[in-house]
């Protein structure tokens, strides 16, 4: 497959821990936001929202982290992400919807820069912003895990879901601008769990060829 | 199904059209957000996050309205809101989640009262705050519907789908904010068609016995 990423994409982050728990082959193109690359003709014409991932699977083009998924989830369904039955599966995806659709949307680089560039209410401000976003998602999602009789080393039973890369997306840039992650020592367990299984840590931004440190 | 729901959520208005849709029976119980009723520890111990909607089906309890969409289809699924086949499925939840995941968490109440009451950048940013990523993601759906061979009457098809419950809950909020939708004259078009469905038409907010004008 082609897949047009940037190292620091936390919605590539969650494609490529799919990929490899799934065992499927990339060739990356690698934009880089900060500069700019996604608003180029050429890619807007592959991904009319002008963001990454897009992942080309032969004649069909796939946007939206969550929508690549279940896409993945769907057509190559060994290893399962998501459990069999649907009360699990429906909580598996509102627990990492709780990343995907309420916390990060507010901290990508889109809304960063126009806090700072449009709105210029300094680096202070922005970074109160994150936390406060970044933090009641994880408030979320620790109170989830206390009440979920199912949660333990994994969110969901005893392999990786929806939920566990929904948690890692949640964790990597609360980690990233610095929040404090004490009071979150469910969600950290299993952030450990995860990221000492390669297919989690080999997707990690740090270890992604076009990183800079 | 017990319902927890308020007339102005975007979320709500999603899995009410759903429901409508699918004819399942719901008994609901509102909550004012604007008076803050979902902070209210009783509701906190339904929903941790403290937002609607939370659906409650029998011992299961749902959150998220589009972890709750995909649960519906499985457990309930005709009429079918997915189309068949993989790649058709992604393309529908990929729009869908252009408003569910990247423009609507913007301009959620705690946004707007964040930038309003914390920030205090006062009404005419936030009005800019606002119509700048609403328009994005009409931007962006219109565009889709552009290149989308299977589009028409509908987002995809023949019959409505999760896009088409994307695309109407990207448009009411931009109705509220009055923004501009002049450009987007292919979503608009949806926009009319599917409104004129009495499943989607009898789930808007000002239908609601909780609205208020």
């Amino acid at each position: 497959m082609k897949f047009y990423t940037y190292y620091r994409s936390q919605a590539a982050f969650r494609v490529r821990i799919a990929m490899n728990l799934k065992g499927i082959a990339h060739e990356d193109t690698y934009l880089h936001l900060e500069k700019g690359d996604q608003f180029d003709p050429g890619y807007k014409a592959v991904n009319p929202q002008m963001v990454v991932p897009t992942l080309i699977d032969g004649d069909t083009k796939l946007f939206q982290s969550l929508a690549i998924l279940e896409y993945l989830e769907e057509k190559y369904p060994n290893p399962p992400l998501l459990p069999k039955d649907a009360a699990s599966r429906a909580w598996c995806r509102g627990f990492a919807l709780i990343n995907i659709a309420d916390s990060h949307p507010l901290i990508v680089p889109r809304i960063r820069h126009y806090i700072l560039d449009d709105l210029r209410l300094g680096q202070d401000r922005l970074n109160a912003w994150i936390g406060r976003w970044i933090g009641a998602g994880l408030a979320a999602m620790e109170a989830l895990l206390a009440e979920h009789k199912e949660s333990g080393r994994f969110c969901h039973g005893d392999q990786p879901t929806f939920a566990d890369i929904g948690l890692v997306t949640q964790v990597t840039p609360a980690r990233n601008f610095n929040a404090d992650l004490v009071p979150y020592q469910r969600v950290m367990q299993v952030y450990d769990t995860v990221m000492a299984i390669p297919a989690f840590a080999d997707a990690a931004p740090a270890k992604q060829p076009d990183f800079e440190p």
